[in-house]
């Protein structure tokens, strides 16, 4: 850990790397320690009844079960799109004609350089089964934003893809 | 890491720590890695005339500029709304009569166990000068809503804060 270094690895998992930079930092004190994740895509799927398609799992970063939109990790040399589309068929078993892009976000300026990926999937109907471990729960709009107000639906990664889809007009207005 | 242990912590920093977790993983295989960082806020703040009050600042993770809601970890013992009083006066020098929850969300639920407490600050005011290396933006609800679209505002779990204020009701129609 040389302080002559700008960057270093100094731990790594099969997940991210925590990477130090002494670029701006002062000298002979910490340096700043950032993540190195992998992208990741986050994806918004309505049934043609126009219910959202959520998916419920058990977490242990929070050690409870939470509801979320299906969501994955980008794989090696997969553009996002592919991923997204991917990850909503094996977590959901739904798939759909249609893979719109919403944009790309910072998931955590403070710490991240990796991006979110955000899709809507505008008729998705399913195909398949479920991952196993992972319960497909279909939520209406108001619905969802019920469980957002009460607390169950409470990734705040996922609440920016609503509002990104939200603030560009691609949900309908019921919706926002 | 002997792997009959629960949880351990296996790198730790000033601002977050890594902890190898066994639970429910395969036997010999990789634990799960979960980040423990401590909690933070992030504060939707109103100048009378309705505009967000919004900090730029140059972010090492991400190596560039960003347009942001003011937000800060919360030290030890003090309250989230006092956190975000705080954090909203020393980053941007203003300053709001009253402060109102807006919610608590999960900022990753696939890697971490801390919270994100949203406020808002609907009568914020100037009273001093912003953080060195801060500099202070107002936008209207529409410049916002711009920045957002074309990807100047990209930070996901400021979107977020904005989504939950949305859904609750606590922002102006036409800021939804």
């Amino acid at each position: 850990m040389a302080p002559d270094r700008a960057a270093e690895t100094v731990f790594q998992t099969p997940w991210f790397d925590i990477v130090a930079k002494w670029d701006g930092q002062p000298e002979g004190g910490e340096p700043y320690y950032a993540l190195r994740l992998v992208d990741f895509t986050c994806t918004i799927a309505l049934t043609p009844k126009q219910e959202f398609v959520l998916v419920r799992q058990y977490r242990p970063a929070v050690e409870r079960k939470t509801l979320e939109l299906p969501a994955g990790h980008v794989d090696p040399g997969e553009s996002p799109s592919d991923s997204a589309g991917r990850e909503l068929a094996e977590e959901t078993g739904y798939v759909g004609t249609r893979i719109e892009s919403l944009g790309r976000l910072a998931p955590d300026t403070g710490r991240a350089s990796n991006a979110m990926w955000c899709f809507l999937v505008p008729d998705a109907v399913p195909q398949g089964e479920p991952e196993p471990g992972i319960e497909v729960v279909l939520y209406s709009a108001a619905e969802l934003a019920e469980s957002i107000r009460g607390g169950e639906f409470d990734h705040a990664l996922h609440l920016a893809a609503l509002h990104l889809a939200a603030v560009t007009g691609k949900l309908p207005p019921w919706a926002n």
